[in-house]
């Protein structure tokens, strides 16, 4: 069998270059192969001699599927991801397709996940400091994970006074969700809570808004839009969300 | 008035440069000053011409006052955190000493934050592919936040299924909390759970352990450790950990 290639598992960062990791950028300069959502391939700028394979949205099994066979085919290949590839994005799904085909990484082939700045980073670096204490993620996209599910996790999250962020507010077919969350957060939390909303963090064309629970549905949103819900301590100061301390004297900074 | 300088918070990522961010490395060069715990500046190779204040654990205000000082003194300078500033760290700090001395980020002081690549991503990144879907990330440091309150985060988390990441697991003058959380997770969770312990990500030293939320106490942990631990779908798969799905479609990869 011929010698596999590896399968550098690319996290993108945010928009601007810029904010991609010096070893993202080396396995991308590494790859004989770059495949990806086209959207993203785009910004990339390949040499002559690396082979593009760009899929569309919604191809994202397919996509797997063919990084995984180019690396076994012997060639270094780079999926890649926007964000961080580690978080709700394509790592997990290259897993499932080795599990299914028995090709253990480290023995059939070789797969390096390449971490980056994932979107809520972003999100928190442009609105001053949300995320200094205890914070919980969650998708509102209920394509995938039912809705009561999501739902529930809205309220623990919420009881439990984390520090709130969310991924896929809205999107062309779904148009609810939003208003749903917020109603949930609403029945726990105050309306005054400071909220952040972030759309194309570090992109062209970046958004950035400073307003509240009560009011936060009244802004467009859509799949490149992350929020910051605050705790009961974040507060708003001019254009700025802090979550105070919750620094912790004895975490070395 | 002499013209402030720029104060950037830096994201050093975990330990191995490699994972900085191209910003936030460009900060860096641009600094006249940096200024850090003493153990993560040695890292930096400064130049000739840069100045380094160097403090010990435990100064973090003081830490940011300088960085303040330093900044309306009319240098640039870089105050640094491992993995992401604004992840518990030294972000929220800076923006406290700011509006108590009422200078305002954007009129009185510029202030950059450079996101980067926080433990949990880095932690992530070293297992598989444990944060495919909703996760919580929680500090067990009850140094400045109420034990109970912890609890009650650790509860809501098991409860509503998240992921869980764990901060801060111990310290030499904490030792009771990791198994605390442990039994207040294991009346909500499979003791088979797959927990991956990951210290010293991506620095010497790294030891990545995968094991169950039954045994999770039996590895040694301390300030370096972030722990992962799986939600009821997230499967071990020889030495790797994924969660499944939770991709969705809709996001684009």
């Amino acid at each position: 069998m011929k010698r596999p290639g590896i399968l550098f598992l690319v996290s993108l960062g945010p928009g601007d270059n810029s904010q991609r990791t010096f070893a993202a950028q080396a396995a991308l300069e590494r790859s004989k192969v770059l495949i990806g959502y086209k959207g993203y391939l785009l910004l990339l700028s390949p040499r002559q001699d690396q082979k593009i394979v760009a899929s569309e949205i919604g191809e994202e099994e397919e996509r797997a599927r063919m990084a995984v066979d180019i690396a076994a085919s012997g060639s270094d290949v780079s999926l890649v991801s926007s964000g961080d590839v580690g978080i709700y994005a394509m790592a997990g799904l290259v897993y499932e397709v080795l599990k299914e085909k028995g090709w253990l990484p480290g023995r059939d082939i070789e797969v390096e996940v390449l971490p980056g700045v994932s979107a809520f980073n972003a999100a928190a670096s442009r609105l001053g400091a949300p995320l200094m204490h205890d914070f919980a993620c969650i998708s509102l996209s209920d394509l995938m994970t039912p809705w009561d599910t999501i739902a529930r996790r809205l309220e623990a999250a919420a009881q439990a006074d984390f520090v709130i962020c969310l991924y896929n507010p809205q999107s062309r077919s779904r148009n609810w969700q939003l208003t749903s969350a917020q109603q949930i957060l609403l029945a726990l939390r105050s309306g005054e809570t400071p909220v952040g909303i972030v759309t194309n963090g570090y992109r062209e064309g970046e958004k950035i808004v400073l307003t509240t629970l009560k009011q936060m549905t009244a802004y467009p949103v859509d799949m490149s839009t992350t929020l910051l819900i605050g705790n009961s301590k974040t507060f708003q100061w001019d254009r700025w969300m802090v979550t105070p301390r919750g620094y912790h004297l004895e975490k070395i900074g």
